[in-house]
């Protein structure tokens, strides 16, 4: 009988995480006691609050299977904190996830199948596409361009792309890797087409809290239609416990949770006592965010201030999340964070950021565009942009001198 | 532009868990303060050793993703390991999992896509139906049967159900639900049919430790052929931490493994404290593993002791794992569950077993059995069997009388 030996076909076209293919770079610099300052990854410095973990200090007896939903205290909790968002979810409507990262996959899974299409508007959270990959499903883009902020796209690219085979549209907002923070018209605009054209509406709220310049996210849960609606959300980057991996998915449309609910008893539960220690993370007070919020923006400040003036750059004061995306003045920007981690070193220091290629699907789109997660403190960021920028002028210095 | 509504195809024929779906049954049950023996799932009641919390007590600082293949003490701590069981696996070729269940999915992603074939032993792990349904991948059974002990089919039945389709066959060993241990010949036939038709085999081994009767559990790793096998592990039941979510996927086949982690940096990592703490787990004695195998062996006499003598029930005695499958005298074995917790008690007390008709795909299969997961010391159990005893008693007398 003949058959193909090998990898499945959807395993072998698995993108590689554009964040993460660069590290043996690094790996290497690294070890020649280069210190690099990690822009690439969006794993914060803050500090994990201290209830989290002394909560967990408390546990006792034996590590064991949650309910298949999570907790139920933790998705009291989660009730609550929607509500204070004016976000209507019962406790039930809520399912706890392995992060934001398990909400997603279940989320296409509940409304396409293989060979479907979900409609992303590039650049993109990357691992929207392996999520998809993983699970036959095609990702279908929409380009936002850096010229225009990354704003939304007009609605009538969004109909260009439309197939029978169409079954949703997924983003993010606030933005990753833009921190673009969508207008009430924007998502006004993103609902109707839904409507009109009969599609659900995946909405990762991960970085709901963080947004500047007195702006506000919207929920995808505020247009209504809510029948039509799943949030993906992520307990990581609003408390610092991306190591917990603990999200949720919610939705009012009943048919869809009781099918992930299905899909949640099949892996039988989320981890156990980071669920526990996340309880008590709701109780923080308001300020608790201020503080963060504030932070972010003031590192966003440092990173925009330094990067600006570059010349020739393409750079749009982010709105929201903990992102900048660029467009730089090379040919192609993995080329240029690979020479940075091999090549250029300042008072015996790199800077290592991600290239945005990988987190388009059009061919060749992106090339020139990096993405910068203000991760550090902002004395940290301050050198490690600038080093960016020597580099950048060193990188395309030495371009000219190899063309003579 | 006519597009279908509601669920996707996946989804809306996702089964629910044979194991959990009578839950709700039992919560009406424990509400009117009746006291319900759970022999349903699989959550023993041994504690989690000590070292784990211990070692989480001393986490401190961001509780951060970790590589996207687990923190590298725990995977060389992993290869130790199978090095002790003589199972030559390196550091690199072993993938931290979020629990059995994810090195399931990987294994069965890598290998087959949307509409391949998955060749399983029913009945069988039911939640593998479930990975293998929202993957887009058909399972396709080969039966085994109570009253020959549920030992391996001829391979003759393997050949019958191939197609060009066919990608792997999928096995745990020793086996949930029946705790059969397959004998070195019964797995060298299957590796031989494996060998003749260039399919992987994706080993469920997280039982490993746990057999009886001084026999041993084989892995699919001592029988050569190493490229087409894949080990699908667990801590879960091995050291009592099912609510960790700590597994591993293991491979020589670095195509399958590099594709493997591209699966594993789209979703970032696995739960960071539970990896950490279960580093110290490596470090318990030999010890653990005897007094923990000879309590479930005394269990597992308990089981069957007091079963085998019920009239006209086809019982088999476990070799490992901590599960007892039974056929009863009966018609419909879910039914007699739902009588149990609705209509029989005893003392004020009842006992809850799991219907195994969704442990097989073929139809009406299974109807009459159920699994029975000895998780409880041997006095609880001892009681609880009795009961099931009296039940049964009690319903195929009641059936009687309702049929005069």
């Amino acid at each position: 009988m003949e058959r193909y030996s090998g990898l499945s076909r959807r395993a072998s076209e698995l993108p590689a995480s554009p964040i993460r293919k660069l590290v043996p770079y690094s790996d290497e610099t690294e070890k020649k006691g280069v210190k690099v300052y990690h822009l690439n990854i969006g794993q914060p410095d803050l500090r994990t609050p201290k209830i989290y973990f002394d909560r967990i200090k408390t546990f006792s007896g034996v590590d064991d299977y949650t309910n298949s939903a999570g907790l139920i205290e933790l998705r009291e909790k989660f009730s609550r904190y929607y509500k204070k968002w004016s976000i209507p979810f019962e406790t039930k409507e809520i399912i706890v996830t392995e992060g934001g990262s398990e909400a997603v996959s279940f989320a296409i899974a509940a409304v396409a199948d293989p060979n479907d299409d979900i409609i992303v508007i590039e650049p993109f959270y990357a691992n929207y596409a392996a999520f998809a990959k993983f699970l036959g499903v095609n990702v279908v883009p929409v380009t936002s361009r850096a010229e225009n902020g990354y704003r939304m796209p007009a609605i009538e690219e969004f109909e260009k792309v439309l197939t029978p085979k169409t079954r949703a549209i997924l983003f993010p907002n606030p933005g990753n890797p833009n921190g673009v923070v969508y207008t009430k018209d924007e998502l006004q605009s993103i609902m109707d087409f839904a409507v009109r054209n009969d599609l659900y509406v995946i909405s990762d709220e991960v970085y709901r809290e963080i947004v500047f310049d007195g702006l506000k996210a919207y929920s995808m849960m505020d247009f209504g239609n809510h029948e039509r609606v799943i949030i993906a959300d992520s307990l990581s980057k609003r408390f610092n416990i991306c190591g917990a991996r603990i999200g949720a998915i919610a939705s009012k449309n009943k048919q869809i949770m009781d099918a992930v609910m299905k899909m949640a008893m099949a892996r039988l539960a989320a981890n156990h006592l980071s669920q526990y220690g996340a309880i008590g993370l709701f109780d923080l007070p308001d300020s608790y965010f201020e503080d963060m919020t504030r932070e972010y923006e003031k590192r966003r400040d440092v990173v925009y201030e330094t990067l600006k003036d570059i010349p020739k750059i393409v750079v749009n004061k982010p709105q929201g999340a903990f992102y900048l995306a660029a467009k730089l003045p090379v040919e192609d920007a993995e080329e240029f964070v690979k020479w940075m981690l091999q090549n250029f070193t300042y008072q015996n220091k790199t800077t290592m950021v991600a290239p945005l290629g990988g987190f388009y699907i059009t061919p060749n789109m992106g090339k020139d565009e990096i993405r910068i997660a203000y991760v550090l403190n902002s004395e940290d960021l301050r050198e490690a942009c600038s080093i960016l920028a020597k580099g950048l002028e060193s990188y395309t210095q030495r371009k000219i001198f190899a063309k003579r």
